[in-house]
């Protein structure tokens, strides 16, 4: 057992890091025609999965373990799928979204367009994203190879949830699409859907779902833990967009402003746009979604935020979502061990600057 | 039991489609956000699945029966698996070629690049492949889905096997977009390594190997099997590839001579190149990858196909391939009604102009 969440998160990292390396050096020995292997799209793949926090992985080691699990082959290689899973849905997602740095590297279809400069590519750009596309496919299929190790009764059950919500990732993200390319506005309850399923249930309900039917948890206990899942991964999502407009870019890995010069349809925006006035609303219009907005652009949306009290808005907001994550918290019928770093966790995700 | 493969594929096709329909229906009744809804893309989906041949489906039930096992629900999850899988390749095979008409209809990006000019996208082109890349993933996350209700010991297996041939479409599919885009020249072996991977297994392979696993078919017979599909898919594709070249637009659902204006690495194109002279290479070279070219180019590249024998010398590797696939076809341990429609299918894909 670890002491703190961070030794925790420490060890689960190190071990999920070796687990998928391993992985993929067997993948990379198989005797395949040599064309399949010359542009590198699994170390493609390995680099970026393992420039992640790998925190899915790790969530879902914490509560396998929490209910008496031991961590074997198997549990490591459902850990490995969960990043491989969500390494796919990011290369995708940095398609759609055209970024090109992530994680303070190149995004994967950046990667390969600058390989397409180099080997002369007709159209480098489309040479980029069609590979990653493939780089993308590559992981989900590894991710859905590595679950069938699970070989338990359960292995059905298992895959039927996993499919079914990562089936929802992509609903929520083809809608985030909607929402950037069109001017199609969002409600609050549309970006809460998207919230909730593009990040929330997926960086958290996900993994501990999936533990506890590994490790046969009662149904109230995979309850409370999807639906504090979804909670936390919600104020996740808050803090990231307030790390995006406040955050220092070094340690972020991405540019600052981002969200504003892409438009992003995030909880900020929509509560800005909601309590401004005539002439601040032209403010914003003239900031959002401006393709050259930078620092004085970015100034006046803090200065605004500030303004009309947006942060304290936002706290309130996850001040009363813990009101409810607390007692779901309680309830959790876990190891105490682990149940502590769970807490921890909690406390991180509420104070998190980067 | 059918008395001819065109009526067996008649019948499956209709059981398929309708499984198809009800499978999308009862997905399109669940509880979700609103907003995942506007975008149709199940419609989209189901639409573009169904406008296919379901050759891959009904070649699974095909041997499926052939071993003996009734067509029940888990089945018939299984061969709409398959076709959905198909489709997901395709639609991202599609974003890759930029092709913007398969099966006489719109592909699933230019569909949502005319939907993204509807709604005013800013970019509407990449709003339509944002939005194929996730349909893409809903199909291959359906196919899983369907997959899980196989209640069986082996459900492990098969998903693994799987897993691990769709992987290798993904390979193909990006070593044929490196061929496509750059000047990298693929030898005969490494076009025999695409057509292997990313048309000829998972045609016809992967449904007949799918099928072996849960037919419990011998070793003998699933080898045999495999290889068999390896053929007749290398077979098809040459079809394929000399159909794109004489073929009829209206019944193909394409424009004939894309493969020319793509420049697309075929065996046609490596033959001849590989027998011209100096001054037909040049035509050669004014005709491939030129994005302009239109009949009279067409036309010049039949000319030099007739002129250099180009047919004969296919047809001569098509027969011998056949000496090969004949015995494998004998030492088939299935049941000789399907034993029988399996053969009128080789023979049916020997003569096939459409």
């Amino acid at each position: 057992m670890k002491d703190s969440f961070k030794s925790y998160l420490d060890d689960a990292r190190s071990e999920i890091s070796n687990h998928l390396s391993s992985y993929c050096k067997t993948k990379k020995a198989e005797t395949l025609p040599a064309i399949f292997k010359e542009q590198g799209l699994i170390d493609s793949l390995e680099q970026f999965a393992l420039r992640g926090k790998l925190i899915r992985g790790t969530l879902f080691l914490l509560i396998v373990e929490s209910l008496g699990v031991k961590r074997d082959n198997a549990i490591l290689d459902m850990a490995c799928a969960i990043e491989l899973m969500h390494s796919a849905l990011l290369i995708q997602d940095d398609i759609i979204d055209r970024d090109k740095t992530r994680r303070g590297a190149k995004t994967i279809f950046a990667y390969h367009e600058e390989e397409g400069e180099r080997l002369g590519a007709l159209d480098p750009y489309h040479y980029g994203i069609s590979t990653a596309i493939m780089v993308g496919d590559v992981a989900f299929f590894f991710a859905f190879d590595l679950l069938t190790s699970y070989q338990d009764t359960k292995l059905g059950a298992l895959l039927r949830f996993y499919a079914h919500e990562v089936y929802l990732v992509c609903l929520a993200e083809s809608a985030d699409s909607l929402f950037g390319q069109t001017k199609r506005e969002p409600s609050r309850e549309d970006i809460y859907a998207v919230y909730t399923y593009k990040t929330a249930r997926y960086t958290f309900s996900l993994p501990f779902e999936m533990a506890s039917i590994v490790g046969g948890a009662s149904d109230k206990t995979r309850k409370s833990l999807a639906t504090m899942g979804e909670m936390i991964g919600i104020i996740f999502q808050l803090k990231d967009d307030e790390i995006g407009l406040f955050g220092d870019a070094e340690i972020i890995g991405k540019p600052v402003g981002s969200d504003v010069r892409e438009n992003k349809k995030t909880i900020i925006r929509h509560l800005l746009y909601e309590a401004a006035n005539d002439s601040d609303r032209k403010i914003l219009d003239s900031c959002f979604g401006n393709n050259d907005a930078g620092v004085s652009e970015v100034e006046k949306v803090k200065e605004l935020y500030v303004q009309y009290k947006i942060g304290e808005t936002i706290n309130a907001e996850i001040e009363s979502i813990m009101n409810t994550v607390w007692p779901l918290y309680e309830s959790l019928e876990i190891n105490q061990s682990e149940k502590l770093l769970l807490k921890e966790l909690l406390e991180f995700n509420l104070r998190r600057t980067y």
